[in-house]
């Protein structure tokens, strides 16, 4: 669609009239900027689900103003000549870290943690937050709907509505790595490996004078396909499919299920099943689509489990209920020195840091924030309910001077290794964090700072305070 | 980003597996396809803006499937070699009518109209509703923010939470069509040449010790800016830049706002008037941003108005209290019968289209959804409350046997005529519909049937219902 996109450009101003700034007041020294969400009251998650790293790594190898884009940056009239010529030869040459795609994250964590001269690290602001923060968005709610889904197949369906073509591509990604089976988009398939599912539309049916013909044609070119019931009416629809189902067998053709996708879905599924039993259809599926979220998932297999599967659409796609992440990228430390905003509800935490998690029994029992310095740091004793068995640090070094670690050879190997990844975190979640509603006090993971990292807060807000 | 993004995969497997079927049936008559938004009871939303025509017709212009595309959709072992053949010389060759974008519509109107052969008709489904699903949403919810406003600036800032980066150009666009004056985006910018508006943010004031530094730093670098007041404190910030302001005066250096982000606005904006008036700075601006929407902008001007503006980021960006909107492309008439679905609560209206709208003493007075072949058609008199003045027609040819009838040269140019075609249906707009609540009982647009339509409506049900 694009002849060239420029991921440069993809910069709010402000990041350019700072870096001039820090440019010709020589503000060249290591700045370290966290990425992170907020905790925020009520939100209707216990746990997020990290992922767009492979995004976030694609622009950095990308980072580059061509002629173009200096012309279009220096017709603003803010920009110096001698800047322009340190935008032209601009790369980005810092450190980053990051947790794995597919990880089970929490609020107030550092999430990725970018090390690098301080214009380089803040040119990537805009850029890395819409990059990671539809992707966390989206597999958090994916992950939701395969919390609920007692194993049953689940497809994304949602590309229509997504904000964007390439958000659809997002998404159907985001969804295959949280344990979804499949996406009905093409381009999701091809690019990353995801299986494809599909079979027919309500147009389909009605080019045709009569269901039972359309049904038919279908399943002569489909052997094993799916029938869409509720074009018309679902209860004549399911009868025609049984007529059809009838006829064809004798032609050793076969018809798998039928897909409703309209009407109160537990009324027309309990329906649909009775006169499929009656015809002796039993072993005929019943698929499900047409608003379907995470709640109707988990209410519709409480009434009624004898389905297939469910086509989850835009609730999902969009995160309906949810629809962004309060999530930041702030200034953490400068030329060695730790940083911090008070700005109210939107304090951040100085230093630069990692991220320790602790097991017990086999399932996570709380997170540590930590300095990077000092992986031994440990939060006061009476913060941690228990002795734990494990640990782990989860912030990886992901780019080092500018080169990715290690690069994303083959996409489609890659979305395998965070789906694995997500799973196996999945299997270690607390069971009060395996909930659709949003936590009660006292039911977040603790998400703990670790003793040196909360002594580093307190000095720096003192020494900020006085400052002022 | 993408070396190359393949089109024509955005695209619903089932758009495949019904175009083969189509293809080995012979089913190549005529078809059309209607675009409309679903009226849902309770959704925020009085009047909607067009828009995202654009991209469809670039879709249109370059949808083929390529060698690449041919192997992949060859391997899911579903599509036989003619079928393939026939996707490798694939280009649409149909008629596509469109409302102009940054025109005013409401549900249940026909939108955009394909009438072309079934299968080509079918194909665009995934992606005609993508590419204008989004816009329209994004439109409609900046065209809130500006009815409320009252003159002041609105500038774009939500390129960070857009669910993409593609969707965060989409939406700077839109917000600038409905009234906006810019974008934070310089991507968008470049593009579109929209004014792109930016000045710091606290990671700027946070790389220095101390905040009149920083200020003072950056205002002799850009004569005019406005300074970043909330870091670590909104009164003192206001204090500090008082200072830093008196000081360079002499200078010749003018500091021409001062920007809050957090906190409670309206409290915030009235301590920083007092702080710079009682120092004689009456003509330094306050400019807001953080957590702004449509709501904020309008309770916030009633408090109080002595505001230069606001930066409107993710609220609008995802349109947080509609994420998503209910709209769909159907099928209304295959080998020139009229064709309906009768689906719980998504039933469709049958037949060609077009769509009229009266107006009445220089505002709109309704609109009226006729037959393609009958412009004259109106809707029995008793629900017309008056007479009109005048009446134009909405839907025009926009895609003729395949070509796009007036191409884009200049996208510059082209959003300007958008925003322009919005300003004069937003001056037409009824008082009765400027208002941010949902529409009550009888407080909606009428979008009345032509008579004719209306019996051809009735009589495809009545026809449908005999014979399933």
């Amino acid at each position: 669609m694009e002849s060239r996109f420029s991921p440069s450009l993809f910069v709010d101003l402000y990041e350019l009239t700072m870096m001039q700034s820090y440019f010709f007041n020589n503000k060249n020294d290591i700045a370290v900027f966290d990425f992170f969400i907020r905790d925020r009251e009520g939100t209707p998650r216990r746990f997020y689900v990290f992922a767009g790293l492979e995004f976030l790594l694609e622009f950095i190898e990308n980072l580059r103003f061509d002629e173009e884009d200096i012309k279009y940056i220096s017709e603003l009239g803010l920009f110096k000549d001698e800047f322009l010529d340190y935008l032209r030869n601009f790369k980005f040459e810092g450190d980053i870290f990051s947790v794995e795609e597919g990880r089970i994250v929490f609020p107030d964590e550092p999430l990725v943690e970018v090390v690098a001269p301080l214009p380089q690290a803040q040119i990537l602001e805009t850029a890395l937050i819409n990059l990671l923060q539809f992707p966390i968005l989206s597999a958090t709610k994916f992950a939701r709907c395969f919390l609920v889904s007692k194993g049953k197949l689940l497809i994304d369906f949602g590309a229509r509505r997504a904000h964007s073509l390439w958000a659809a591509q997002v998404a159907a990604r985001c969804a295959y790595i949280t344990g979804f089976h499949g996406t009905s988009l093409l381009s999701a398939g091809k690019k990353y490996g995801i299986p494809v599912y599909g079979t027919m539309a309500h147009s389909y049916i009605m080019t045709y004078e009569d269901e039972k013909q359309a049904f038919e044609d279908f399943a002569r070119l489909y052997n094993g396909t799916v029938l869409l019931v509720d074009t018309y009416d679902v209860e004549k629809g399911v009868r025609n499919a049984v007529e059809v189902i009838q006829k064809l067998k004798d032609y050793g053709i076969k018809i798998r299920g039928i897909r409703i996708d309209s009407g109160d879905l537990i009324e027309n599924s309990k329906k649909a099943r009775k006169i499929l039993h009656d015809a002796g259809l039993q072993d005929v599926f019943i698929f499900l689509s047409g608003g379907i979220n995470e709640y109707k998932i988990k209410e519709i297999l409480e009434a009624f489990p004898d389905l297939a599967g469910f086509g989850v659409g835009t609730e999902a796609t969009v995160s309906a209920d949810l629809p962004y992440l309060d999530c930041a990228y702030k200034l953490v430390e400068y030329g060695g020195i730790p940083r911090m905003k008070l700005s109210e509800r939107k304090k951040t935490f100085p230093g630069r840091k990692n991220l320790k998690r602790l097991y017990k029994a086999g399932k996570m029992m709380c997170d540590v924030v930590i300095p990077f310095s000092n992986p031994d740091d440990m939060p006061d004793e009476s913060e941690l309910d228990s002795d734990f068995d494990s640990y782990e640090i989860l912030l990886k070094k992901v780019v080092d001077h500018g080169q990715v670690v290690e690069k994303i050879e083959d996409r489609r190997k890659y979305i395998f290794y965070c789906r694995d990844r997500f799973m196996r975190d999945f299997d270690m979640l607390p069971e009060y964090l395996k909930k659709l509603e949003p936590p009660r006090e006292g039911e977040k993971y603790p998400v703990l700072f670790g003793k040196e990292l909360s002594s580093i807060i307190r000095s720096t807000e003192r020494k900020i305070q006085e400052s002022i």
